[in-house]
C-alpha cells in the first residue's frame, strides 16, 4: 500500500472515530432543541480550534457569512487588500499557531481564484489553511443562470475543480442535514495532514438552521496509533543502527518536525539523548539555535565546511521531517547515502532502504527517546563545530550581504519572529544564530515572492496570541512590490513589524539565475520611506520610517533603543549594491543555473528572428 | 451536434488548412536551411499577430525565453509588479488592440497561479490572451525532481489541469518537431474563439533550433465560411420576420460584437438599414454613441423607461452579441420572448426559437445588411429617445454621483478610452453618452474589483498604437487597493492616463448588495494624491495628483486645459458619499440581493453561538 493510501486510511480511522463520538454524545442529549445557523457551526468550529483571526476580502456571495464573523467576541474579520494576501496572511498565522489553523474567506470565483497561489504555497510547505469561499445558493447552483463572478458557459463547478489541485480536501456544502459532517471532515483533514482544505458555502445554506449538540464533541486530530508490532520492529532495528554506529550518530531536523507538530517531542530526543543536531533551512528553528550541542544549518554541498564534514561523515544520520527541495539541499546535494539514513515522518518510516508506512513520528518519537537514553553519555562526547557567524571588518562602509546578516545576528532577541523573504534574504539569514525562543519562517520550497509581506502580517497576529515580542521582515525591494498594499493591514490593525528592505534596485535572485545584466530583473525605484504614511499610517505617530545608506548608519539604528522596542511599525530602507549576495545564494545559483540548461548568454541581439 | 462541437469543428478545419497551406510553403522551400530558436519562433508569431508588448513577472523557468523578448526591436517587455496585474494588462491591452492579442509570461507555479484569475476573466469575457509560462525542463518534467515552486508531491501536471478550466486549448511543449505546430495550433484558437489560451515552454526548449520556414505562412483567424444553405434558409427567416414586424426592428448591440470583431459589419448594419440601436451594457461603444439613432442602454427591467418602452414593445430585435449575464440584463428582466428575438452570435444564429448551430455572424452580416438595406425608408421613420444625460441642477455641492457621471460626460472627447472599474463606476457611466469615437472598457461580467488598474496599463499601451487620445479610469478606493501597485508601471512605462478615484470610504457596491453599515466593507483610508509619488513619479514633474472636494473644484479641474490634455498621468482624488451610489446600481443590488437570498439583516450579535 501505498504511503499516501496508508496516510488516508488513517485520516478515515480518525474520522470514524469522530463522527462516533458525535453520534454517542448525541444519544445522551437526544432531545436536545438547540440550534445554530451553519454559518454560526463553522464559525464556532474554528474558535474552538484556537482560530482568533479570520482573513480575506467581502465580496458578493460571502457578505451574508461576515456577519456571523463580524458579531462573534472571540474572532476577528481582517480585512484584507487583497486575496492573494490574504492567503499569505492565513499561512503565516498558521506557521506560527502551531495546532491552530489559518483561514480566509473569499468570494466565488474572482476572489478564491486571487488566492490559488497562495493556497498552493501553503500546500507545498504542508501548512494548515482552510479556505472558506461564498458561493452562490444551492438552487442558483443547480440552476447555473450567468451571475456575475461565472465563466460565461454555464460551468460552476470549474472552480472547485481547479481548488482540488492544491488542497488535501474539498466540501461543496449542499444540504443542511450533511453540513456539519462536511464541515467537520474538512477541518480535520486539514489539521492532521496540516495542508489546505476547500470549503464552498452556499449563501442559502449559511443561513439554514441545524442542531448544535455536535459542537459538544470537539473535532479530533491526533494522529492515530502506529501499529505496535511494526512500530517495535522499526524501533528495535533503528537502536541497532545507532549501536553499530558506536553512537556517532546525528540528528537532522527539517521543514515537517515543525509543520506536523513535533517541536516537542524532538527536543526531548534531542536533550535526551545528547547526539550533535543540525537543521536544514527549512528546519532552522525547529531546534533551539543556542543549545551547545547544535551545530548550524547543512545544505549539502553548500554548507559551512565544518558542518558538511560532521553530517556527511557521521555513521548514522537520523532525519527528522525531511522534504529535500533543491534550495533546502544546495541542489540536491546530500552525500548522506541511504544507508547510514534513518528518515522519521508524520505517516511513515524510513530505516536505511526499509520503508514502514504508517509509521508516524508523533507517536513513535517518545518511545525511541526512551530507548535511545541510555547513550547519551557516549554522544555528549562528539564534538560539534561551534555555530556562530561573526561580524566582519571590512574596508568599506556600504552595507555588504556578508555584514548585513551576522550583525542582524547582534540584534535579534529571544521571542523574535524573523520572517525571510525568497530572495537574499532568504539565503542571507540562514547562517545566522537565532537566540533561543526565537522563530525562522520562510518559503523555501515554494518561494512566492512577495509572500512575505501577507505572511508577516499573519505572524505578527499569531505571535501577539502567544507571547512573541517582534516581528522582523526582511524583505528584497523587488519582491515588497509585488504586495505590497498589506502594509497598510497591518497598520490598521495594529501591529508592529520592524520591515527591514534591501534596497538593491532589482530582483538580485533572479540575477544570480540568469540575466544579471538584464533590463528585466530591474524595477522602479519607489520612495520606500513613504510607503507607511502613504498606506495609512501618520509618520512620527502610528508609523517610522528610515533610511540607512551605510554601516554605521543601520548600526546605529540597531543599537536605538527606541527602534528596537518594535512598538509601533517600523520600515528601513537599506541601500545596497545590486550585484552583492549572500554567498549561499551564489553557490545555490550556479547549482540550479546548470540544472536549468539554458544556455550560455548570447551575444545582445540574437533575440531578433535569423 | 452542441454549438461548442460545431465551434470546435470549425475550429479544426481552420487549422487544417492552415497546417496545409503550411506543408505547401515547405515544398517549395525544400531545402531551407534557416532555423530559429523556438522561444524566437513564438515572439515572432506574436509580432506578425500585431503584439507590441508582453507583459509578464521574470522568474526562474522565464527568465532565458525573456531574453528573446528583451532583445527584439518589435515587441517590448513590459515588468510587471505583479503576475495578477500583468493578466489584468494583457486583458485590456487585448481590448483595444483588436484583431491582435494579448501575452503575458509568468513562471512555473508561483506565477502562473496568480495570474490565474485574470486568464478566467479573460475566458468568461471572451478576451484572447495568450498565457505563456516558463517551466522546467523536459528532463525534469520526466525525473520530477522536488525544484522549487513545486507541490512537494511529485505533481508537476497540477498547474496545467487547473489552467485548462479557464482557456480554450493549451500546450505543453514537449518535443523541438512539434513546438512550433503546437504553438501555431494554440495561438489560433485564441483568436478565432476569442478566448485565452496556455503555453508550457519549457527552459530547454526554448533554446532548441527549428526550421523558421512555417514563419512564412501567417496564422489564419478568419472564421470559416457558413454552410450556404443554412445561412441563406436563415437569412430568408430573418428578413420574412422584418417584413412581418413592418420594419418595427430594433437593433440590439452587445458584448460579443465587440469580442468577436463585427464592429465594422454592424456598423454598416445599422446605417444601411437605419433601424434604431440600442446597447447593452457591455455593449456599450460598439457602435458610435453621438449617432442619431441610437438610443442609450438598454438593461432590461433597470433601463431608462423611455427606453424600456421602445425597446421591449418593438416587433423585432436584432440582438447582436448577446451575453446575457446578470449585471448585463438588470438580473434577468429582459421582457423581450423568443418569438420576437433573432440573436446573431459568432458561432450560432437563432431566429426565434429556431437554433443555427455553425452560422456565425462574421460571414452573415454582411449579407444580412444586404437584404435588409431595402427597408431603410421606412426604419428611419421610427423614434428613437433622444440618448442624454444633462448635468442636473443640485442644491448641495457635494460631487454626488447622479451629478459625477453627467458632468463628465462633458469632459470626455472623442478618441477618449474610458475605464470604469466594477462598482459605482461601472454602473455610473453606463448612461452617459459618450462621443464618436470613444471606448468603453469595462469587466461587467466577470466582475473583479481592481481589474481596472492592472487593464488600464494595457489599455493605453494598446490606445497608443491605435492612435487613441486620452485613457481615463474611474475607480473606486477599495478596488484601487487590490491592485495599486501598478501605477508604478505606469509611471515606468511612460503613459498618460486620467485615473479618477472616487473616495467614499469603502467597498459601495459591497454596501448595496449586503451590510451597509458593516465593518468589513470599510477600508483604510490612503493617501491617494500621494500614491504616485511614492511609486516612482515626480510629482509636478513625470506626474500631477489632485483632490478635489467639491462640485465646483471638480469642474474647474475638468475645465482645466492642462489637465483635459493629460500629458502626465494624473491621479484626482474626488470626496464622495459612502452611502451614494448610481440609480441604476442601486437598481440592481437590490435585484441581485433577492435573488442571493440572504436572511434579512439579523440584529447585531446574532452571529453568536445559541
Amino acid at each position: 500500500m501505498t504511503t499516501s493510501a496508508v496516510a488516508q486510511l488513517q485520516a478515515e480511522v480518525t474520522r470514524l472515530r469522530h463522527e462516533l463520538s458525535t453520534i454517542k454524545a448525541h444519544e445522551q442529549a437526544p432531545e436536545s432543541s438547540e440550534t445554530i445557523f451553519v454559518g454560526q457551526y463553522l464559525v464556532e468550529r474554528l474558535v474552538q480550534l484556537g482560530v482568533t483571526k479570520m482573513f480575506g476580502v467581502p465580496g458578493d456571495f460571502n457578505l451574508g457569512f461576515l456577519d456571523f464573523v463580524e458579531d462573534h467576541s472571540k474572532i476577528e474579520w481582517v480585512g484584507n487588500c487583497n486575496e492573494l494576501n490574504a492567503a499569505y496572511a492565513a499561512d503565516g498565522y498558521a506557521r506560527v499557531k502551531k495546532g491552530s489553523l489559518g483561514v480566509l474567506t473569499t468570494t466565488f470565483g474572482v476572489g478564491e481564484l486571487s488566492a490559488m497561489n497562495g493556497i498552493a504555497g501553503a500546500f507545498s510547505e504542508h501548512v494548515p489553511i482552510v479556505h472558506i469561499v461564498g458561493v452562490p445558493s444551492t438552487s442558483q447552483q443547480k440552476n447555473k443562470p450567468m451571475l456575475h463572478h461565472t465563466l460565461g458557459d454555464g460551468r460552476y463547478d470549474a472552480y472547485y475543480r481547479a481548488a482540488t489541485q492544491f488542497t488535501i480536501a474539498a466540501a461543496s456544502l449542499q444540504a443542511k442535514e450533511t453540513a456539519a459532517a462536511e464541515i467537520d471532515r474538512v477541518l480535520t483533514e486539514c489539521l492532521v495532514m496540516a495542508r489546505p482544505v476547500y470549503l464552498m458555502v452556499p449563501t442559502d445554506l449559511a443561513y439554514e438552521r441545524i442542531p448544535s449538540y455536535r459542537l459538544k464533541t470537539p473535532i479530533n486530530a491526533e494522529p492515530p496509533q502506529n501499529d505496535p508490532d511494526v512500530e517495535e520492529f522499526a524501533l528495535d532495528e533503528i537502536v541497532k543502527l545507532v549501536e553499530t554506529a558506536e553512537q556517532d550518530a546525528i540528528i537532522l531536523v527539517d521543514a515537517c518536525a515543525i509543520r506536523h507538530n513535533v517541536i516537542d517531542e524532538v527536543s526531548e530526543l534531542v536533550k535526551r539523548t545528547g547526539f550533535p543536531v543540525y537543521a536544514a533551512p527549512m528546519g532552522k528553528t525547529a531546534v533551539d539555535e543556542a543549545y551547545e550541542r547544535y551545530g548550524g544549518i547543512y545544505v549539502g554541498s553548500i554548507s559551512h565546511p565544518d558542518i558538511k564534514e560532521k553530517v556527511e561523515s557521521a555513521k548514522l544520520i537520523l532525519s527528522i521531517g525531511a522534504l529535500k527541495s533543491d534550495f533546502n539541499t544546495g541542489n540536491f546535494t546530500y552525500h548522506i547515502p541511504a544507508s547510514r539514513t534513518v528518515e522519521l515522518h508524520s505517516d511513515h518510516t524510513t530505516v536505511q532502504y526499509a520503508e514502514f508506512p504508517g509509521i508516524g513520528m508523533k507517536r513513535l518519537l517518545p518511545k525511541l527517546t526512551a530507548r535511545l537514553q541510555p547513550f547519551r553519555d557516549d554522544a555528549r562526547e562528539l564534538s560539534v563545530p561551534p555555530f556562530v557567524f561573526p561580524v566582519p571588518t571590512e574596508d568599506t562602509d556600504i552595507i555588504t550581504q556578508s555584514w548585513l546578516w551576522p550583525r542582524m545576528g547582534q540584534f535579534f532577541r529571544q521571542k523574535d519572529i524573523i520572517v525571510a523573504e525568497t530572495g537574499t534574504s532568504s539565503f542571507g539569514v540562514l547562517e545566522v544564530p537565532f537566540p533561543t525562543g526565537a522563530m525562522f519562517v520562510s518559503q523555501i520550497l515554494w518561494g512566492s515572492i512577495g509572500w512575505t509581506v501577507g505572511s508577516t502580517l499573519g505572524v505578527a497576529m499569531a505571535g501577539q496570541d502567544l507571547g512573541y515580542k517582534r516581528t522582523i521582515l526582511f524583505i528584497g525591494d523587488g519582491s515588497l512590490q509585488l504586495t505590497v498594499q498589506e502594509l497598510s493591514v497591518m497598520i490598521r490593525s495594529g501591529v508592529t513589524p520592524i520591515i527591514f528592505v534591501l534596497n538593491n534596485r532589482g530582483y538580485t535572485i533572479e540575477r544570480y539565475l540568469h540575466g544579471m545584466e538584464r533590463k528585466y530583473n530591474d524595477i522602479s525605484n519607489w520612495k520606500w520611506t513613504h510607503l507607511l504614511n502613504t498606506l495609512g499610517g501618520e509618520e512620527g505617530k502610528t508609523c517610522q520610517s528610515h533610511l540607512v545608506r551605510n554601516k554605521a548608519e543601520l548600526s546605529a539604528l540597531l543599537d536605538d533603543t527606541t527602534f528596537a522596542s518594535a512598538n509601533k511599525i517600523q520600515l528601513v530602507e537599506m541601500l545596497m549594491d545590486p550585484r552583492d549576495a549572500p554567498s549561499a545564494l551564489k553557490r545555490q545559483a550556479e547549482l540550479s543555473g546548470k540544472t536549468n540548461r539554458y544556455v550560455a548568454e548570447l551575444p545582445s541581439g540574437i533575440g531578433e528572428a535569423v
